[in-house]
């Protein structure tokens, strides 16, 4: 038995870091003209700096094992900052335990490194069992935030192991590298995930997007995607939710949904990207859907286009979680309109999707809204094959 | 339509056959340093004989038809004897049943071939209805023991017809090719699986890790792996069970966990291969970790590594049952250190991974236990990289 020696291995795993945070990145064609795939995933668990992973001292790993695994990279919160794009990732250990990691390119599509550390983000009160999927929001009261889910076992249910709440953790920072931990959003009864906060005061007021919940998992008697206001963020209390995005039976959406990242602002509205959930034989199948809101009300919905516009699509339908796409960061560049979309596949790892402003908003304005049955969806296409008559 | 003939398809499947079971498997590199995968499953339903498929009379099948399909072959009992590296594996056939079928190689991880016939394993008194995933453990007293999960419907509840009885069905043998059925194990109320003997005797008794369950599959308040001491196999009775891992909250445990093959004794302590399941949207997820336990008292864990050593990757996440890895087999030669752990993937077809008895016992000793929580992951990871620094 001849296993690589020690040395040799070290080297080869250094090159083969170094060639994938190297590798070019490659936009692929567009069929539908709204966004653009690209060839690979651009932040993976390959992408973990190998200092977190392994000891290097011959002393104290002569075998240079791998001490700390890490099993996947996904759900990231996003900014474009200063001329650079910027995720908040989701790491998780080999332990299912995760945490937050800033990793940075100059393109947005590849090159994205880890800074040195993991972020260095406060334990909350009760202490977390688990944080993750950060947004991002750059408000226009000078501070960065990130609203993130956190978790902790439910103490009611003490016998069941599986039983957890979720609630939504709170940081900002000025520099995107000190956090510094605000209570955690006291929303009354019930759970909360997927809690964004919306880049502009509503009448001098914080406002968030809000998704209640009964339980850790099933949304139960919830909704859909809620909205409510805050006076204070380092005291984040709402009072009362209403619902701006309703679940709804047949649809991409029907066993739940959540927003993802902040809106875009556009000329035509805020421009939302969320998360809609169905039950499959195989499990839950999560796609991501756009929706339009109203300006000066941006709990009013002014266009939904039926259906979704990002499903898992070939090696992105497999992973820790299969069927999955998931968004809760894109990156939107003001002077030119890009926007990237930081989809993560699967539960296992990160993609982008490129587009503009000038096409998302195009296609949420002229995408027919769901006709809620077979029939209506057979008239909407005798309607557009007239057309082309 | 302008079919191969019957005479050239033979001989294509037979040549396809022989060149499936005389390829060399190839070793890839390691990332982690811990254990090797191998490029190819080295056990998959193509193994299974020809003879054991098809009716080969032109008399009776003159269109040369698969008579009795295989679905699977997957979770098997694994020995280092005699030289040889043994599988007894499960045979699941197009129609859900399970039997046992012996396969042998000389070098461990290609050229598997199955013996001639499938084990003979008398029935069981009630009859069983599926009988799978054997443990094989030469044990001191000179018998090579079996133990595997016989399922019988649930009479208690009749019109459930998924409701299900787990129990474990005991075999032994002298030469691995004659089995004598014991009767199965007596352990009191409630489901057992996943029950593994230990090779050596402790306090003059037969040692058992059990895994109680209320259901079938639900393990309900099941605690996790246990332990049981037995005074005579040939009528197995447990009056008491301990824990010796229990499950936990939000670790890859947290749904359910279970003994693998019996543990190889180590300088260090018993070395333990178990597997432990959490929930996602997607289903169940099975992953395989390792503990240590003392060497005098073996229900007392010395080590308890963090996380999971082989999680689904690549190809293995797909399957009958997917984003399984699971391992009730794994073969120890003591001259070269050299262990072979056969791990099948989404219960369809058998993997080998390859690692030391040093490398093994080093990750044990030297990787964190689970911090159970993020900031706990958090300060693992920070402690890892200072050292680097």
């Amino acid at each position: 038995m001849s296993w690589e020696a020690v040395d040799a291995r070290k080297l080869r795993i250094q090159a083969e870091f170094e060639a994938l945070l190297s590798r070019s990145n490659a936009r692929l064609p567009s069929t539908n003209g709204v966004f653009c795939r690209y060839r690979d995933a651009i932040l993976t668990r390959e992408h973990v700096p190998l200092p977190w992973r392994f000891d290097f001292s011959p002393t104290t790993n002569p075998r240079f094992l791998e001490r700390l695994g890490v099993n996947a990279v996904f759900n990231p919160g996003a900014i474009y900052y200063r001329g650079k794009y910027l995720l908040v990732a989701r790491v998780e250990g080999a332990d299912r335990k995760s945490f937050f990691a800033m990793a940075e390119s100059d393109s947005g599509v590849d090159g994205f490194r880890f800074w040195d550390h993991p972020l260095d983000i406060p334990e909350g009160s009760p202490p977390d069992t688990n944080i993750y999927d950060m947004r991002l929001t750059q408000h226009e009261d000078g501070w960065i935030y990130g609203l993130f889910c956190t978790e902790r076992k439910d103490f009611a249910r003490p016998h069941d192991l599986t039983a957890a709440v979720a609630g939504c953790g709170i940081v900002r920072s000025r520099n995107l590298k000190d956090w510094e931990r605000l209570p955690d959003l006291d929303a009354g009864p019930g759970q909360q995930r997927n809690v964004t906060l919306h880049p502009e005061f509503v009448d001098g007021q914080y406002l968030l997007y809000t998704r209640p919940q009964d339980g850790f998992v099933d949304v139960g008697g919830g909704g859909g995607i809620g909205w409510a206001l805050v006076e204070d963020m380092s005291r984040a209390r709402i009072a009362r939710q209403e619902i701006v995005d309703p679940r709804a039976y047949h649809t991409i959406k029907e066993v739940k949904n959540g927003q993802g990242p902040p809106p875009l602002k556009t000329p035509h509205g805020w421009l939302h990207l969320a998360h809609g959930v169905r039950d499959t034989a195989a499990g839950l199948r999560y796609v991501l859907y756009v929706l339009l809101t109203d300006l000066k009300e941006p709990w009013r919905v002014v266009a939904a286009p039926g259906g979704y516009l990002i499903a898992p699509q070939g090696g992105e339908r497999v992973g820790d979680v299969s069927n999955v796409a998931f968004c809760n960061g894109w990156a939107h560049d003001p002077e030119t309109g890009r926007i990237l979309i930081y989809y993560a596949a699967s539960d296992t790892r990160v993609h982008v999707a490129e587009t503009r402003l000038d096409e998302l908003c195009d296609y949420a304005l002229h995408t027919p809204s769901d006709s809620v049955s077979s029939r209506g969806a057979f008239e909407q296409r005798q309607a557009l094959i007239a057309g082309n008559g």
